[in-house]
């Protein structure tokens, strides 16, 4: 089977060889009718997709001089999209579990933050995240944080396509010690880094209706449309943040940000889990994207977002991580199979959000919600040469049915032996072609000795 | 640090050498204060741990001729026990996903097992189990299902330490056509295997108080009694079980089998969902054993466990993966992972199941669940050597500032690096030594293709 030409491509008719060559596995494209192709191979030109077909299992391509992937027995797939983290927040990893939530955020990650937060630390801690979300299959993530310039550095060394956004909170923060300045940062982030990578796509990221004020927020916005980018923010994550507006604004969050103008399709919604009925309607009317944070929600405990409700009334729904703090890991596999596990059960329904549902809210759907989805999220000639591929031959792989079932409910990062974005290999067979694990590891290691908390 | 010396040890004055030596590493015994011990070493004799100590990164125990296990900046614990599995469903992985419960039961497994159940498949099956447990840093498991002849003989082959019960259900079943026999099945079973490993221990399954009459369930606790083994059982799994007891017997489960006298401490009862306040208080009193299956009662959305409710009144509570029609792994980290989070959900408290807690259940506790806790479970002196070495050269688990949040948040099973079973090693830098993989996953791969349902 060959994928249909759109009328966007132009491809069939540039004689062009392709440079990399991934085949030899099973292709879910996660788009179209999302039909599997056997015994396929995907072909990549500089960094764009110009073709996946059927092909024979002995074609071993000598004429060109294409890299290539053996994708033997194994799943070839769109790369994962994290579409909600605070990527450096490695260095906290597991530093303080089992807790409360205030405690946990106000004696512990906060003064952590402001205690050991530099360009240096969230630089390693940057480069670990990237280097854990090469290895779990992420090609693309939303990040969140602070000291960005760090961030963008890393994510830039990865190859890892990214939207990377400036923190914006009314507390002194992190590398902004007077909040009359956040903004002012936030435009300045983004003007050094607009157009700097293809990959990477700076932005802006409201912490939360709570934390931020009404000015805070709409200058936000304004600076987000003036550059056409998105917007992030944390929204309803917690009861309390809720009954803080409703004291405040005299409404429900949801009817506040729409009452200051800021929902559109450009504001990407962390967590929007304590939404009523009327709010995920207004959500849903606007196009307001959502990034679902299962393993995060669980962990602290914040309550648990109604997934399937909000994806039957069309919302964009995408997956995300959150930070190491509060999952304690970046294995988006791992997320999609408690994604879908929480739906069933928040909804008492063993239908609620299927294997392939939940698969595209990793790929198609996350692209989506980050504004990327003419690049990336789906196999298709044309888009960006954004792939993962999954070895197969392992115990808890066998036998496959479905992939898609095998995907989410019985693999995990672990299993992702390549990982390619725009073209270029980052992993290959599990060894890593654009980050030092080991010198990694020893520095954020070695950043770990002196936190304290 | 040197273990504590316990009474009944004589090992101290035993001069015997090590055969295999554990070293390097971090230890987490799961016994006493709990402590980890750096820089440490387990030493083996004859499958049993004679020492536990810190040791000089330099020494390298020239003198001695026992194989040397490397667990430099790994972490040496337990191995996990899983408390409740259907080993050789492996078969079906992912056959039937997210369905309504009746239908993937009726339609869909209950037919399967009835056309592709048998000793060949069982055993390959089970063969597959076994090999996805060792993998994933599983050394014992109790198992309920159908020829289990077949089960035996992978698990022997495997060298996993096991509980092995044969299925009793008052329908016609796989290798029992008619349910008039299943008892007399089981007592042969029994007869059969007794005795005939240190590693293997045979019992009874009834599969439920629904579908097991009463003559049933008496009969199978007296053969179990007679021969002193536990008694493996499914209560309350679905609240359609308990209102089906209710109808016939005017009373809930536990009051029921209470009244029948099946409640003692070698009944261990898997799922135990659909229990009230004064259910858990009669369970508790009576030293029943539970085995929690998370992944699979959240897949099927069959209910929601109060486990943290009933470690508090002191029921021993062990993790189970359930078989791999519900779940689709057996990777019992995965099951840590999200037993911690749901307890969270379900009681509102971040603080529930914390991370320590949750490995006792995978480990110490999961051991007495099954009545081996002399034998396994926990590092000590004495004990039987089921030990495995957590490999910690992965992004996803640096920093670590806690080795019990680093082992039940970040690790998964592909982590696991070294698996030692009664001083015998199964797995050694993740090659399989008692197993032939490649030759299990095209059986089972071969067995799938006429599997169609």
């Amino acid at each position: 089977m060959i994928i249909e030409k759109k009328d966007s491509d132009n491809f069939q008719n540039r004689r062009v060889d392709p440079d990399l060559i991934i085949k030899g596995g099973t292709v879910i494209t996660m788009s179209g009718d999302m039909e599997p192709i056997r015994d396929a191979a995907v072909f990549v030109t500089d960094g764009i997709i110009t073709d996946i077909r059927e092909i024979n299992v002995n074609d071993h391509f000598p004429d060109l001089k294409a890299e290539i992937i053996d994708a033997h027995d194994a799943i070839i797939m769109p790369g994962l999209i994290n579409a909600h983290s605070h990527t450096a927040m490695t260095v906290f990893r597991g530093i303080a579990d089992d807790l409360p939530l205030k405690k946990w955020l106000f004696e512990k990650i906060f003064p952590a933050e402001a205690r050991f937060l530099n360009p240096d630390t969230v630089y390693w801690g940057a480069l670990l995240g990237c280097l854990e979300m090469i290895s779990s299959g992420t090609t693309c993530l939303a990040d969140g944080y602070f000291f960005q310039d760090s961030t963008v550095q890393a994510v830039h060394e990865s190859g890892l396509r990214a939207l990377i956004a400036q923190g914006v909170i009314d507390f002194p923060a992190p590398g902004v010690d007077d909040p009359r300045k956040n903004l002012e940062t936030a435009q300045k982030f983004i003007e050094k880094w607009i157009g700097f990578s293809d990959l990477i796509t700076p932005g802006i990221f409201c912490h939360s209706p709570v934390t931020c004020s009404r000015q805070t927020l709409t200058g936000a916005f304004k600076i987000s449309k003036d550059f056409g980018l998105p917007l992030q923010i944390h929204l309803s994550e917690t009861s309390e943040e809720v009954n803080e507006i409703m004291k405040q604004e005299g409404v429900r969050p949801v009817h506040y940000l729409d009452r200051i103008g800021l929902l559109d399709s450009s504001l990407i919604a962390a967590h929007s889990i304590h939404l009523d009925p009327e709010e995920m309607e207004i959500l849903s009317k606007k196009g307001v994207r959502i990034a679902h944070v299962p393993e995060s929600n669980m962990k602290l405990c914040v309550g648990t977002a109604r997934v399937s409700k909000m994806a039957g009334m069309g919302l964009d729904i995408g997956l995300g991580t959150d930070g190491c703090a509060s999952n304690n890991n970046l294995d988006l596999f791992q997320v999609m199979d408690i994604a879908a596990k929480l739906s069933k059960v928040i909804d008492l329904d063993p239908v609620s959000l299927d294997a392939k549902t939940v698969l595209a809210m990793a790929t198609s759907r996350g692209a989506s919600v980050l504004g990327l989805e003419r690049d990336t999220g789906t196999l298709e000639k044309g888009k960006k040469a954004d792939i993962i591929v999954v070895d197969t031959h392992a115990p808890h792989l066998c036998p496959i049915y479905d992939p898609f079932s095998a995907i989410v409910y019985s693999a995990n990062g672990a299993d992702v032996k390549d990982v390619i974005v725009n073209g270029k290999v980052l992993m290959k067979n599990r060894e890593f072609k654009t980050l030092d694990k080991t010198e990694i590891m020893a520095q954020v290691n070695n950043i770990s000795k002196s936190i304290t908390i």
